[in-house]
């Protein structure tokens, strides 16, 4: 510990020395293998699509709330993206992918500096960061419209320097939950659970401190619906994630040269398509009006759920995946509202329980048609395909790890801002909307606004 | 027929089993053509590009409708593309690329199971869904602010698993138009045809069937404007679209070693500038007012016309044939108006006309430069670079054959729907609009609306 | 001067045969380098993620002004793209990248016709044309809200047939400031000077000359806000900005085969945080506010000033190149408004100022690990790297050259257009805003607006 401490401040005051090791210019990297230009151009572009997944996140967000809010709407859902920019950079990158210490945690590469100044170490971590973001930026929906404005830079900290990253250690940084001894241990392609259940269960410690807004239940408990101010752009916002996920998805096979991303953006595209469909028929057999915020919600759960999967399963596979995710949402928004936990836009249902039905389904699933992103090396097999019950235990495992580990230290963090300086802002900023008293500027100024 | 519906019958509940003499892990495609990685990376990168113009669709058509139906715009928008994911996996994409049948249809590949578990199968298929995709949006534009939400489930399907595949097989799939003894036999790059003008005939039977809104024509017939609810909206929409048609047109050589792909952009950009410049300039001439609306669908009439012939034309072409798709979508909206058809965004226009214009232009503009996408081969010539009328010849026979088998399906589908339960929402809902009627929401209920 | 009116008669007229000793078809280019489809993709790619910025800029601008001028925005962001589009094709690209004459401009490829014709030549074109028309769009936030619609057409002729392409012809197309003898000669890898302080010069010469907006100033001379009429378009604008800047900065290596690109991208990121980060504290601490404008503004400076340093820094010099950025637009804003001048969002402070220091950072901060794309040949090496003062007296000399070729230019254009015609809009079109009188279509029709 103290030896971290030590290095950060040697590394702020620039005291460790710059070491060319390694390759800063790329020169010996493509030298060393003249195959890599097109897995970099993958890497990279795929990479883009999933940074631009942080303007998707903040219109859903925006459109499934109120326009009161979305000044701090747009506020929040940029100030998540930058502090872990720089907070994964300066910690959460050595944590993540640095040198491992006993199956807990990585223990190099602050700063990027010194030996990680290196063309594949930055690679490495542009790829890591978006995704970092991506879990940051999750929970910001869980708790919409009633946090103060401060406290998202201190989660946001937490989440890229801490939570996500050393979870992400143990699954994709050579941790031990990489290594139990079932299955080929615990797996997580793309990150349903690295990713997304670590969001929606960090958001839902959120959202149970902070406790509900104002109006979202009746004195006898039941919820009430509060209408988003833009169903336009809680759909540009789906599409834009849609697309982001071809590159989050994909992209995970980290090289061009596993020609199965072909399988992987195939089956990324039906299990959302399967997600929606569900979700809209399944209201509409309850409510006889087509919901199209359930459908949207049905899509990205599909997405959520065939992220863990991709890899492993075959098209109809992802259709039933896909299906079942746009059930869960459907139900686990109904149970979270039963039990008087105000999400705003649906970000636990979505990410936290589809992130870990992705996860159980690797187990199930798998059909033996494809391994580790080596050529040669284990194919993973689940139970539906004769692997016996090994890989759907290590994802169980897995699965239960995330969220105690999620939501454990998402109520940590929580509680101890909220005893700090109370994370709530006042009832009255709440009912006028938190756009002029955190921001000073409202959304609309052009506009009429009517409604709560 | 029967063996058709009997391998349904047998696919859907897993009666067939996989069979792995093909590649679903990639290795070994990858190992008999080292190649691939670049190619597979451009046909999903452009793959991903074409997907994301499902936003670019939705935002035009909401833009330029009333706020009173956009959460029914947003539902629909969504839906079609989730209908033809489902679709064009289960039945449309064997009709279109399944082995052939007599130059008429595709017969193998259904739900991508068996044979079709393969890396390189699983790409082609990626690729024409997000093409399938687009022609089901097309449609919507041109029958939008009235028709019933169910409806679309109905249409969506009839074009993904019908309209789109049997017409794309006939040209793409190695079918008879792709045959006929005329210059290389009906030539269409990117789909002007297969896509654009089987998009805007459909939704012309569709606008035809449904008549016009309350209120877009006069007691005289003289038509009147109904503005959209959002110019913002519409352009972004535009810029979306343009984006994505650098998939679309590019990554039709489905390689990346076609070095002509920089070639098929720059004509690509340059044919929606002239179309939105001539559009813009032809309206100003009449009206003395800079008409957005107009040069934005001129900009995108440039585009669907250069879908066609983008690979076989030098610059400057790109620049005449955008332009005079950019006079023909004004001149088209005025006449369609004036035969009482009510196309809110101009679908019809924009896909319909100059999907036709694009598929004739390459009878005459094609320069001998480039062929079929092989090294070697013939080259395609049109009439002004000494090709003789043999490639006009077999594109105007394309171009009809597509007309006649777009809009008669289309009358066709929209006919038996409206007569087993009437396809257009009651008087009362239309006024009111969709949104609440169909869905319980209201796209903006945090803002005061006016207007019809 | 008469050979070049001459060649443009004759160009236009047809008359000039195309020869083609090059390769339209792409052919013999792959058999010259089979690596090549690689750097293709990565450039087209990134070229397409420039085309989007247009709509980034568009959503800023909208985000920004007030939604009575909304319709005008739209136009005139799509119009000088669509100007640039055409007259950077028969004029801007020849001036730019045409065969050197002396050093100060290029004299070849009108129209991309002849010999220009060829793959590579119309990858080069496409490149330097996304260039061109974000050089163009960034002047229009400068003069929104008040300039007469056809001023548009005239100043962006101006930018994309002359200021731009000569001044680029300077620094990228082998003119005289990349040769000046002080450290490697003038360096501007992806454009902070090209395209960013040429931009914002031009737009501070047109703010001077049209003078501010009505309100923008009380009788005693001290600005009044004048707050844009949606935060959630200045938000997802700036998300397609940082998006479509992941491939103006990596993408200017012009080859996948550079795996600096990763360098670039990460560096791209954490100056683009680093600006949000420092605006928004720097803010907050005077006026106790978290303020999104200012915050949005803080990024797009770090990724302005980048933009030159990019491929020669390490990340924490990123960091620190965005943080000062940040302050530095902040300090801009407000020294501009107290000097009368009246630059809507922001364009003079964060593209002009920042490109500045964006161009003085590579002469401190270039660290010796990287060279001009070539793998031997020199080393970019900066003040506090020991590569001595030559590096930044060379980035000065340009940033000076750059600023006045700029504003001077600027200047030219405005009052020329304003001696001619009047490029103000007439006070009551100002105060009632520019949508119904330049174009007979309010943005938002369905809604009622409020406001000055």
């Amino acid at each position: 510990m103290f030896r971290i401490i030590g290095l950060f401040l040697m590394a702020s005051l620039g005291l460790i020395p710059a070491c060319f090791a390694q390759d800063p210019g790329g020169a010996a990297t493509l030298a060393s293998n003249p195959q890599l230009p097109v897995d970099y151009v993958w890497v990279l572009m795929c990479g883009f699509l999933v940074f631009f997944m942080q303007a998707g996140f903040a219109m859903v967000e925006a459109g499934f709330c109120r326009a009161k809010n979305v000044t701090n709407l747009m506020a929040k859902n940029t100030i998540d993206f930058v502090v872990a920019s720089l907070v994964f950079m300066a910690i959460g990158f050595a944590f993540m992918m640095g040198n491992d210490y006993r199956g807990l945690i990585g223990t190099t590469g602050w700063f990027l500096h010194g030996s990680n100044y290196d063309v594949s170490r930055y690679l490495v971590f542009f790829w890591q960061l978006v995704f970092a973001g991506t879990a940051a930026t999750i929970v910001s929906g869980a708790i919409a419209e009633r946090l103060k404005f401060k406290a998202y830079f201190l989660y946001s900290l937490a989440v890229s320097a801490i939570i996500y990253p050393i979870y992400g250690h143990w699954v994709w940084g050579g941790g031990w939950l990489s290594k139990i001894p079932f299955g080929l241990g615990h797996l997580d392609f793309a990150g349903s659970g690295v990713v997304h259940t670590v969001g929606g269960f960090v958001g839902l410690a959120g959202a149970i401190i902070l406790g509900p807004r104002f109006g979202k239940f009746c004195k006898d408990g039941k919820p009430k619906a509060i209408p988003g101010h833009s169903i336009t752009l809680a759909a540009l916002g789906t599409f834009i994630l849609w697309f982001g996920w071809f590159g989050f998805n994909p992209g995970s096979t980290f090289s061009a040269h596993q020609l199965r991303i072909a399988v992987i953006a195939v089956n990324t595209n039906l299990a959302a398509a399967a997600g929606a469909a569900v979700a809209i028929l399944l209201v509409f057999a309850k409510t006889k009006k087509w919901d199209v915020g359930m459908m949207l919600n049905g899509c990205l759960a599909g997405l959520v759920a065939v992220t863990a999967p991709c890899a492993w399963i075959e098209a109809w596979a992802a259709v039933v995946i896909g299906a079942i995710a746009g059930g869960l949402v459907v139900l686990s928004v109904y149970f979270w509202e039963r039990r008087g936990v105000d999400d705003p836009v649906g970000a636990v249902s979505v990410h936290g329980i589809n992130g870990v039905w992705g996860l159980i389904s690797v187990g199930l699933f798998a059909d033996g048609t494809y391994g580790l992103g080596t050529t040669d090396g284990p194919l993973v097999r689940g139970l539906f395909y004769g692997g016996g019950a090994g890989q759907l235990i290590a994802q169980v495992i897995g699965a239960a790890v995330c969220v105690a580990w999620a939501f454990t230290l998402g109520l940590a963090v929580f509680k101890i801002m909220d005893k700090y300086f109370g994370i709530r802002v006042s009832p009255e900023e709440e009912l006028k909307g938190l756009d002029i008293p955190e921001h000073g500027q409202p959304a609309y100024p052009n506009f009429y606004a009517r409604g709560n």
